[in-house]
């Protein structure tokens, strides 16, 4: 079947990751023609933006590639008759994110940006910009296919999911990482491999690792018991599993299970790097980083992605966005490791929740694999995890308190009680521009105080 | 991958059925090296199979291929480390369904080969022999893989899977059938879509015809409902669905749902043929055309699989077995409809158990897609049946009356009552030679006569 | 506490049954004071109302009870303020049961009241008149409840609990008889014994039958097989189970389910006894006895219930209503088995669902008791008749062909094709007055013959 | 039903609760019978034993009762034809406990006696014994109802249900507790109320208090949050629930809730208190309380339970134990709040796990109401603590130190890492006498230091 030119847009491409993209989509110029590549920012990313958007089309020239790339504010334009949307914002800045965990690490508790306290505000402050943007989908092109690797990838993709009627899929460089290293481990390419994974984002497994007729997850899962860190992201310094614990599960946990596996040593951790660097916790390295990296692509001689962005920690995000896009748009069937509706792929979950599965990418997006049942202990994490992203969602469009309360309860790595309800509203407060949603609580507070 | 070269073993290779099974390896010739093919019968089918491997010789000669093959009576030697095996023996012959069939009309039942009493007597007559085959396959090619295709499919595959290691895949030609039928209509070639099936064998709909993007479902279901017959059998005689009643599930439903949608009609078709045919029933029309395939087969000019062939009604067995052959030896990853362990596919039913489900190949076998949620009654009816199929396996297995008639009762189109217990008696008095199992009953019933 | 007098509505008054809801009202006068009895019926049934409420009024002075007995038309003046509503209308008098046995039988499928193509007809007809009240009582006495004991009990429970927000309990003689026959078996008092029973209305088994510290089931089984049949309503003739069957299942079913486990004998009986009695079939018996019935009510002398009302089939009807309403009264918490809202009781069914299930019953209605999990043969019967229960009532509601045919296709007792669009039409045509809901199709049937 | 006079046998008869258990064993002389009490304990409780029996006696013949009272450390002598067996032994003593805590603490963990590393530790020497006692149930009086208070007691309720064939019933005097204080709350009687419970032991919700036909629950709840502590054992200091979040939930938590939903101020109040106190934590209180019961007990006048026992916190263990006593003996068909078997009364639990629900008590013991759906985050932590508790028994039995692993890191109040690994070899060396199923970890973990 021959295939119509595309229309991409990237919303939040003023984004260090960008780049990446960028190479992503050049590198797959045989398998699909992006005719219209659509930059879309804010003012606050403005700058970064048109030096992204320069850099873009220098590499787009160095590929001798005929695409033609726009940058804009006015996201309605962009969006209208896309074919696919990359969304990679991220409200409030890394500003937002340093506050975030700042709060957290002041009373005690771990600072994340998809999980705990951190993670929340992450979604209040994302979900309803994310929900507006799907609006003008739904007007302008709703039959595109929106990537969304804005984090809290999971709970984002699960609001959308339920509020409307985009085709969403959710991604994340994690499980890519793991199917990487788990080849790199057993020495073949990593499409001779078919690893399934499940779970929710950054609270995934791989379940099955097969390769020439076998299931070889128990020698890869050996080896990272024994300290291999190949299926680790480049962001996180090595480290060791719990051995007895893991071993044990019998499945391979993707590094974010640390927060569950290891929370003192990951809590203890970030009091350390806290102190050590001036900058203070990861948000603002991060932050340092991000500036390093737009010094380089501010070089006019640069025309391909530089090795540094690899250092960044989102590495394969791209290529998952990619292939992605590729395998919807040419039926490719193959396997990828998406954040999809659940319609019973993991039992014991709602059937209209997200869920990050092994799926088959058709022309109609992804088809789950159907998940065979998990360790109990495994499925128990799944579900609590699972209704504290419920009711985060909740809390997140209704500016409900009580749901936010109720949600970062149930959480494992934040404690509850006194402090759980003071950090929440200094959290709020600190964010009283973002989520107008909590309006009026926030005015309650400001008064009292 | 350098893989080795396969042997290959075919139980019950008297069959007509076989030499399509010979064409579909020949065609794979350039995905798969068979070097040795195995044909095995036993004494009552000995004529036959001596045809059969007349007729190999001469097409695997005209084909050009270096393939050894061997005829023989001794299983464990065929067996002995061997690759794959299909297995499509009739424990009986068709003597055994011809009396199945008259049994059941005789009492006012419908007489089919897989369902109703007909298919539990051959569950009984046909369970027994296929584990003790997988007992051998236990010991002597444990990693084989066994293509099941001898009926009653789902049952047979039940068994081995809740008896045995053994590495079982069930077929059948239906969802094949429906598959290039839905091509048809839509006017596309068959790879272009991604069809999904869910259910159990011969019980089986089609949930999701995707082409280019779109669920082409609706479309396809309107062709049917106005008389399309591209997805049903040959074998099987143009029909008309009840319009109202499947438009309104939503679902394209395989051939032989006609016998809970259209149960009377069915009885009274069955009570017309009998009555017309000199040759009775539909089990009587096979064994006609039986009898002139081999004659057919017997020419010794013959070197390609005979055009008549596909008038007996199994065609594209052949094609699903040998393509399930070279997804596996492969890691093809292409989309199959097989017979396989549930482990949550279709939520509501055991995980234990067997269902026919599209499934992605790989080298360690079928891993079912995720079914997304079914119209309730639909799952109902599943439930019910698979429940029959469980009953009926375990009397199967431990000569169980009183779990053959817990069974029967829920299956809905044997009436139930006095009638029910007199033509389940004589039902096994006339298998009392493939029915070990029920002997002590046997004996019991041949004393009270 | 102190206990307000009540005001107690009979609607459908004039039926040969009032007479038992009466005496079980002044047999319960020391338990609860009823200060006004309210008799409602409409035209056609207001002789038999008359002549009930001259008994009433002589059965009350007889008892030396203060209770003002009330007959109107006017239903909402009755509802007003009411405490408690025994609801035994039926709509289109014995005259629509007849009709509709009639055209089952005429076709080859068994002819009944509750089930099968009977039932749906009952359905049709009665669930919209008894929302109709519903939507009164919620207007006119909220806190009433209602005790329905009108036919389909089951399906009109379902129905008013879906859609309306009445107190509704849906009561039937059935289990009452069993737990009496239970007693009468072992040999002691009713209420020494904890008998458990789960299902739905018409379609229950005891499962459990605890006496002096041991569950007693299995002998009561044994009797029951042995030929006792102390467990079966009176108007049903004696009968024998299939021994092997039921004895396997280990479960006590209620006399109903012959319909599914002797489903041939019954529609055999059913063709013999229509054709022996002049008056037809089972409905035209039961007209027989009612007319001498009332023939019995309207002797001036009798101010107690007569003995023959007996032998009309639905003794303990008013045992089972009255002692209900004493129950929610009192707060009695005795077990009682009633027609009410799974919330679970019953694993594998929806929340929402009417289930038959032995429950206490509080001052707020009954409360369900858990039911162990039950054989799966038994839990996929019944949650298939729930499924032909769901898709009727919402046939009856909507006057859904389509459903209509979905429901019945998967009724065990209903042959399927054909004969069933034609019986089922035939059937809406013979209800044209009865079932507005369907007036489009009965319009359109019109015009095409 | 004449009843024989009963042998009554209480394990860990020294225990200060034991005159409770006397006292409602004499409250209730004209329910039951019971000619024969035994009390056992080994020869670590023998002087407080002694104690008790003198004590028991005096009380005996105080009421004017005859029964028999005998002290033994032959527990196969008491067993022997026993009718209710009353166990509330504690393995370790109070000095166990103490250890428990003082670890806890000491790494910076909640330090209980049900839940956590306490909790765990608890079950890890409780449960081998609980087994041993049901193995001479079995054999001597098998027939017996085994009382279970003997702490954890839902762990150890759950390892007998699994491991054992006793009929036990595990017992707790929370929820007892949550209906004195709601009638309280309301005004009327205790058993006025319907007051429904659900949860497991020590995580139990109230999930609606019927009264005079309306749910009281809201208006409760309004008196709970606004402060009134009726519904806590008086043995837990006053407190307030976080209102927001509690509010929200909808549902009355039991006092340990606050583990969960204020987990940072129990953990800080218990550092405070372990300071304050010379005494060190809770258990250390708890022993100091026991020594001033034994001098009471000892006074040679006192001839009935002393008041100051109420202050030792298990007030209304012996009404729940001994109205259970008389519930089971009388069939008396209460509604008791037990441990028992779940089959199904709370959904998303296995049948075969243990959970705390209303139940009526018949001859045959607690059948369980059945739970109306949870909201979704109760749900999810009670899974959650189930899982904790399944792998725990399944740790206790086997000495299985992964199983222990797998068990602590789902547990909300315990952090996780190399200080969980830590603090729980810590926990099993101090236990080294009492956890023999450690053993080989123990000699490793010997050899290491």
């Amino acid at each position: 079947m021959k295939k119509n030119p595309l229309k991409v847009v990237i919303i939040g491409a003023g984004s260090s990751y960008t780049p990446e993209l960028i190479e992503g989509m050049l590198a797959r110029k045989n398998e699909m023609t992006i005719s219209e590549l659509w930059l879309v920012d804010i003012d606050d990313g403005w700058h970064k933006a048109m030096t992204i958007k320069s850099l873009t089309e220098r590499m787009v020239k160095h590929a001798g590639v005929d695409m033609k790339i726009h940058l804009t504010k006015d996201r309605q334009q962009a969006l209208k008759n896309a074919d696919f949307i990359c969304s990679q914002f991220r409200v409030g800045c890394l500003e937002g994110r340093i506050r975030d965990e700042t709060i957290s690490l002041k009373h005690g508790m771990i600072g994340q940006e998809t999980n705990g306290l951190g993670g929340f505000a992450n979604a209040c402050r994302t979900i309803p910009v994310a929900l507006e943007i799907c609006r003008e989908i739904e007007q302008l092109c709703p039959k595109a296919w929106l990537l969304n690797f804005t984090n809290p990838s999971g709970m984002v993709t699960e609001a959308i999911l339920k509020q409307t009627n985009v085709n969403v899929v959710g991604l994340c460089n994690v499980p890519v990482t793991m199917q990487k290293g788990a080849a790199k481990i057993i020495g073949c390419n990593e499409d001779e491999l078919v690893m399934q994974i499940a779970g929710l984002n950054h609270l995934v497994w791989a379940t099955e690792i097969i390769h020439d007729g076998e299931n070889k997850l128990p020698q890869v899962l050996d080896a990272v018991l024994a300290g291999d860190n190949s299926m680790v992201p480049q962001n996180i310094p090595a480290f060791g599993w719990p051995t007895k614990l893991v071993r044990d599960i019998g499945l391979i946990p993707c590094a974010y299970l640390r927060y569950y596996y290891q929370s003192q040593d990951m809590l203890d951790d970030e009091v350390i790097e806290m102190k050590e660097h001036k900058l203070g916790c990861r948000a603002e390295v991060v932050k340092d980083i991000e500036r390093k990296l737009f010094e380089i692509y501010e070089n006019p001689q640069l025309n391909v992605k530089p090795k540094e962005l690899e250092l960044r920690g989102g590495q394969y995000y791209s290529e998952a966005a990619c292939e992605l896009m590729s395998a919807i748009h040419n039926d490719k069937r193959t396997i990828m490791h998406v954040n999809t509706r659940n319609n019973g792929a993991i039992a014991g979950l709602p059937d209209d929740c997200a869920v990050e599965v092994s799926s088959i990418i058709t022309s109609a997006g992804p088809k789950p694999l159907n998940v065979a049942p998990l360790p109990v202990d495994v499925l128990r994490l799944i579900q609590l995890m699972k209704e504290f992203e419920t009711l985060t969602v909740k809390a997140a469009i209704d500016g409900d308190f009580s749901a936010a309360l109720r949600a970062l309860v149930l959480n494992p790595i934040v404690p509850t009680g006194k402090i759980l309800e003071k950090a929440l509203e200094e959290t709020i407060m600190a964010n009283s521009c973002y989520m107008p949603q909590f309006s009026s609580l926030i005015q309650e507070l400001k008064k009292n105080n």
